[in-house]
């Protein structure tokens, strides 16, 4: 892979990196796939069925959970979370604890050279466009066109990014 | 205990940890009770005094602090973030570092079976009842009633959960 | 020093640190001062050209990006993220990944005494007073005067700190 990977890391055999991916240490990945140059920061966790493309960053302090699909190109604020069910629940209403069998993943798709600035909240089903910017402490809930800029909780159309 | 520990974890031998918990790795625990079958994601702290009940799942990135009460098939979403002083400093006004005897903590409550989605912060001394749910990216600061759904910064009441 | 330094970290030799600091393990810091007697809380990443002042508190989960000035008594509270750089992408127009060349860093400064609460947002380039104090969960957009309280997402005014 000719990569970095710093300390304090555990990275599932399931994993499938690139070429030249830096890990900057402390990280929790397992069952995703990672794109060549991309880098992931600090205190980052990915997700099984989670697939992140070539040349991102992921920044420090991120959850990227099953069924997220990053492109090529994106950058990924700190401290940026995803979400893939609407109505989570411990357990069933029989009391067991919910398992995979429980509940359906949502995907959702964040497109090539799109930005998520930091302490953004991505809900379930949501389309980011290309090139899009979501502003750092937004929490989104609707898809976003391509080349828009988005931010506020909910957030909200704000302007095209400048040509 | 029969349960399951990560990697790179620091359980303080005050926590209490019941039978068949499971905690996945980088974890900062102290002082706390965690009830059975209950899981513990990745990069979560949870401080002295928290109690964590059984059959409930924290998620990675999420903070317990000191006086948070958490009843039995809970579900703490990721990158959830607890408040129990609504005045903080660091310093007292002699200039002295706040110590334990400088603050006074207010108990959160959360009941049995509600679910906070991912990122929400809680403040200090609210009760969230028993079903309810808060919604991803929320700022809790008022008492969320049994069964109720909420959301927004400032959270605000939505609807009934669906019986 | 004379200070403690907990498990799992990653502590760069560029590092300046102070008298009797306390850093309480899963910290990532590098290039970045640390003033006498500050304690660092659990999962916090410190970049380079960021400084903190003396009797701070830096709670856990938080991001201190480069370019961040904080004063001396400064309570930041868990998973508080500041940001650096207003549009942020990941590649240049050319595909090639940026580096530090093609940003400007806009400084941040957290003035000495001043309250930030767990899950603040500070975006680049703003000034917060001495003495001030920003609600939980606010997302800091503009410059805070000295001894004011801000909250909400865009913060705004709330009132003045009792003298």
């Amino acid at each position: 892979m000719g990569g970095q990977v710093g300390p304090y890391v555990q990275i599932d055999p399931s994993v499938v990196l690139g070429e030249d991916v830096r890990i900057f240490g402390f990280a929790n990945l397992y069952g995703c796939s990672i794109g060549d140059r991309t880098k992931i920061g600090t205190f980052v966790e990915i997700q099984k069925n989670a697939s992140v493309g070539t040349d991102c960053k992921i920044s420090s302090h991120t959850f990227v959970c099953e069924g997220v699909r990053i492109g090529n190109r994106v950058f990924i604020g700190h401290n940026v979370t995803f979400v893939n069910d609407m109505y989570p629940r411990a357990t069933n209403a029989d009391g067991s604890l919910q398992t995979q069998a429980n509940w359906k993943v949502l995907e959702t798709h964040i497109e090539d050279g799109a930005s998520l600035g930091s302490s953004v909240t991505v809900l379930a089903g949501v389309r980011i466009g290309a090139g899009a910017i979501v502003g750092a402490g937004s929490v989104v809930t609707k898809s976003v066109g391509p080349g828009e800029i988005w931010a506020g909780n909910p957030a909200r159309y704000m302007r095209k990014v400048d040509a």
